[in-house]
């Protein structure tokens, strides 16, 4: 059996999918959502809802103002969130999406919450396959984590570090995607789009990475899009 | 010209100094402190004390509760905090005012702004020659961390990663103490007890400290203590 893992919930596909895995692995799971001030709190929505879905019983919103530091299309409303992104370009640059070390907050507080409750790992749901262009998905950036934390906690000192685990790491989005059908991920409760209207915007890059990975797969995306 | 630089300011004599050090330098310092739910906010005026006393233009104070993890006697009301700790114990062992991962959380939140910001530093007071016991202020974490700044972040990908500065690591505390009056750091606005009276209680571990720092430095200290 198992012990707790805290698992980093956003409300996106990618990390209901980790969160899955986490419960189909025996973990006890805490959910942690961070609301750094992105532009909508639709996404906080769907991390409940996903939550509820998967049987998570403890599940932790946690308030950080990110979005006063500025920097981000995300959290930055003077940025615009860039539309009809052609496929080609994801992926060569950083997109103006990127929040200034987000994974390295994230997991810090993932860490914190992990000791303090005795948990044996952090969940994230980072994967760097079908770049994503954010320098904090990558497999050396978790790696480079993970001797934080190894060096930087009680646990860590004693030889028993939290381990920082990223299941989808070395997959492509649609095995995302089918992994999380296997593992009856509530897809229709999951939000991607960066733009957060009524409908998902089926433009922005997020929307265009999520319609194709489904595409790939040969499933039918069950959210609403204003177009596609 | 350095350029900006983010400081973490705790309201604590350690950070002041390291903020001293920082104006110093010629940084155009952005102060930042963390309320993460400390038993008292006695240190959170102390900051902002310290950082006019020291001509900090930018000081922004950001509330994140890691109270609510639990798991430390600096945050949780059901861990004493240790009294009259005989100093030969001081740093045998890692204390109950441990706060899992903070300073990993602290540096996170440091490099996002500084990220945002476009400053090349973030400076913290950690310091382990007089060993505080802390494992998260060993020279060997902030190596860790520094990895993570380079690895996760848009800047260290560019190659010019946000610089972790943590110009006390080597200095003892009577050391510290004499950097700081020589850069007129004022003494008398910070605050290091962890119990948080009226007047410094002079019995916990941090107390102890200071006192016999300021004592081996030849200093009286400015602040009033309950007892001596």
């Amino acid at each position: 059996m198992a012990g707790k893992a805290v698992v980093l919930l956003s409300g996106g596909l990618d990390s209901a999918v980790a969160a899955a895995i986490a419960v189909h692995e025996g973990f006890h799971v805490h959910a942690l959502t961070v609301d750094y001030g992105q532009r909508h709190l639709r996404e906080l929505d769907a991390a409940k809802g996903v939550a509820i879905a998967l049987g998570v019983k403890v599940h932790r919103i946690l308030r950080v103002d990110l979005a006063g530091f500025g920097g981000s299309a995300l959290t930055d409303k003077s940025i615009n969130v860039p539309e009809e992104c052609p496929s080609e370009a994801i992926g060569t640059d950083i997109p103006a999406t990127y929040v200034p070390a987000r994974n390295t907050v994230l997991l810090g507080l993932g860490l914190s919450w992990a000791e303090a409750l005795g948990a044996d790992a952090v969940f994230i749901g980072a994967h760097s396959v079908d770049y994503s262009g954010y320098p904090d998905c990558r497999p050396e950036f978790l790696d480079a984590f993970r001797r934080v934390s190894a060096l930087g906690t009680k646990r860590g000192v004693e030889g028993k570090p939290v381990s920082i685990e990223a299941p989808l790491i070395r997959m492509g989005k649609r095995e995302i995607i089918e992994r999380g059908k296997v593992l009856k991920v509530p897809f229709e409760l999951t939000w991607s789009c960066y733009i957060g209207g009524k409908k998902a915007c089926g433009k922005c890059d997020s929307c265009t990475i999520r319609l194709k990975a489904f595409a790939e797969a040969g499933m039918e995306d069950p959210i609403e899009y204003e177009q596609r």
